[in-house]
């Protein structure tokens, strides 16, 4: 798979066993390929809201297939595996667009190419189905940490931070129908855009955050983002691009250029608003618990949860780590690597676990996540 | 389906009966479904090489899938079945770009959404896997043509005379490996676009090749025409508006102005094209008989076939047909109609053969057609 951050393929080669909500899956291989830089330009330069041309898009859909297929023949190399010990490959694509509320979402990145470049059976365009009866196609990894990573007695909260930020609680001994799940607003996108912006191209991340520890929130751009209407909208909901993006952060330059706030300041700030955004939608939006009493509630905060369980890119960011440990007071804050994932491995693992949802006709979409007026099967099957 | 042309959906619900090349089909129903002229025009201003953006492909990709689902639903309403009768639904979608050279091509007309919104299983995404190892994706039809009009004693001409004219040629009890395909020139589309130019657009097309009937062809021009380095190229070969579109006829009008021909002696002049190019590629590029005799080869001409299946809209062209068949001195020519497809039918039921082939795991590309590397089935499969 791919994000929305457009760095390059996170591939895995995993060992799946058991099905449906029994699967069980052990990562064997993981590969993050960069994208070529002239592809990660053009596919940037292709995202909504852009102007485009046909053949372009049509063009990037070839090449996208071939760079998935290139990065699944080489984790299937590493792995020591054949075509034909590949059950499956799942491909996320690269998302070019999406627009849920308008009833359509693009990924691309042709699955006919992977099928026939690796020799293996391929499915592809898992949004679709969801959005088609009305979801919002996001987030689908919710049913996979369910699969994976449910508990009897703790209430969890997985945590992703990508280029969007998106939470799944899983309440202790909850059933499939009690995930909650939903974005929680930017994960990395405007720090990456921001420091994209400063060094004119020139470096694109803030490494463990540390240009955002040297700065200061700005209060007012913060309550100025804060106040948009996505944090007050009841989930389900997603963001992306569209949000949060390459405009959003120019608008918010230009707004606010008379502060005069030094870069440091900006990443801060932007930090900030990650923290503060995921820390809200738990106190807002997770379930409270059933018979909370008034000391447990002021000794944890109000974060329902038993336990933090943090993965995507920004889990590496230490700074982020210790701004959100101390945002949500005592909770437990646990890295993905503790259950055996390594931080970039658990979505393209999850989309494996689509992939063989698919086969073994499970629909994986949850209603109650995406807004899908009925689960449905994840994917369309492409074989070589 | 729905063709270059863009005026609307063809959809037929046939019963198919057998599996893979012993294959039956008996059209229950068709159906044309116009496009609304709103995404009509949105399609043609999307069509390559156009500008435009993200936002309106992957919107478009939803709206043209609503357009083939509203049409399935009706066509199948009409033959009084249902999605439980439904095998599946082939859907060809909407080519907005087409870029085989580049190894890319897009169909839109999002699958989940018709599998969704019919309760039917859909075969979509044709092209994509032909492409991917090296063929043109097109043409798909030839396929079927072998399936459902090859005869044991008679070898074919399966004609089709659309804007470009393109044969299958099915050699008497000829396998797969056996069938030739290609694209002979132009068939209706010089006519039309001398039609639309004399009656400054107020007319589209010659009905029954009436006044061009009333004409004479003149000779020098039509020598002209058929200097052109297409017709003396090799099949695998295709056509289209780029060689024989509006650019095409201006030319001739402006080169041949000093001739002083009339309106009808140029329509006879590119009815002749048509006609000609069609013989003399019989000629030159049909596989020979392999016992002819020099007596044989005299009385047929050359053409090594026994009978000509006419197809498309130009089959319903009387003069065309009556100067084929002079053409073609005494070979017989039939209509498709004969053989129980109407002429608008024949393509859609390809495509209904065509996701058939798919779940019987046959593949259904012909590398000595399309060029591909090898055949390999095409489309994608996505349940509702």
């Amino acid at each position: 798979m791919s994000g929305t951050s457009v760095d390059g393929i996170d591939a895995v080669a995993c060992r799946v066993l058991g099905r449906g909500s029994r699967m069980r899956a052990t990562v064997l291989q993981h590969v993050h390929a960069a994208y070529p830089s002239t592809l990660r330009r053009a596919l940037l330069d292709a995202m909504s809201p852009a102007t485009t041309t046909t053949e372009t898009i049509c063009d990037l859909n070839r090449q996208v297939g071939d760079a998935f297929a290139a990065a699944a023949r080489r984790v299937m190399k590493r792995a020591g595996i054949s075509a034909r010990d590949t059950a499956v490959i799942g491909s996320h694509g690269q998302t070019l667009c999406h627009r849920p509320d308008a009833g359509s979402t693009l990924q691309i990145g042709c699955p006919a190419v992977i099928a026939q470049s690796t020799g293996c059976r391929v499915v592809a365009d898992f949004r679709s189905a969801d959005v088609a009866v009305g979801g919002q196609g996001a987030p689908l990894v919710p049913w996979t940490d369910w699969v994976l990573l449910r508990d009897t007695r703790r209430t969890r909260a997985v945590q992703n931070i990508g280029g969007i930020a998106n939470v799944t609680c899983l309440p202790a001994k909850g059933g499939v129908d009690d995930v909650t799940a939903f974005d929680t607003g930017p994960g990395n996108m405007v720090m990456d855009e921001l420091v994209r912006s400063f060094s004119r191209g020139g470096r694109r991340f803030d490494a463990n955050g540390r240009l955002a520890a040297r700065g200061r929130v700005c209060d007012a751009v913060l309550a100025d983002w804060l106040s948009l209407p996505f944090f007050r909208r009841r989930p389900p909901k997603s963001c992306g691009r569209e949000e949060f993006g390459r405009a959003f952060v120019a608008e918010a330059l230009r707004r606010h250029a008379r502060r005069r706030l030094r870069p440091e300041d900006w990443l801060a700030t932007a930090l900030a608003l990650t923290i503060e955004s995921i820390a809200r939608a738990y106190e807002t939006w997770l379930p409270k618990r059933e018979r909370e009493t008034r000391r447990d509630s002021k000794r944890f905060g109000l974060p329902p949860i038993d336990e933090v369980i943090l993965c995507g890119g920004g889990s590496r960011n230490a700074t982020l780590r210790r701004m959100l440990a101390s945002r949500l007071g005592g909770v437990p804050i646990r890295r993905i690597e503790e259950f055996g994932f390594a931080a970039g491995a658990k979505e393209p693992v999850s989309f494996a676990l689509l992939a063989c949802a698919r086969l073994d006709d499970v629909p994986a979409n949850l209603p109650q996540v995406t807004g899908a007026s009925r689960r449905v099967l994840l994917g369309s099957l492409t074989e070589p």
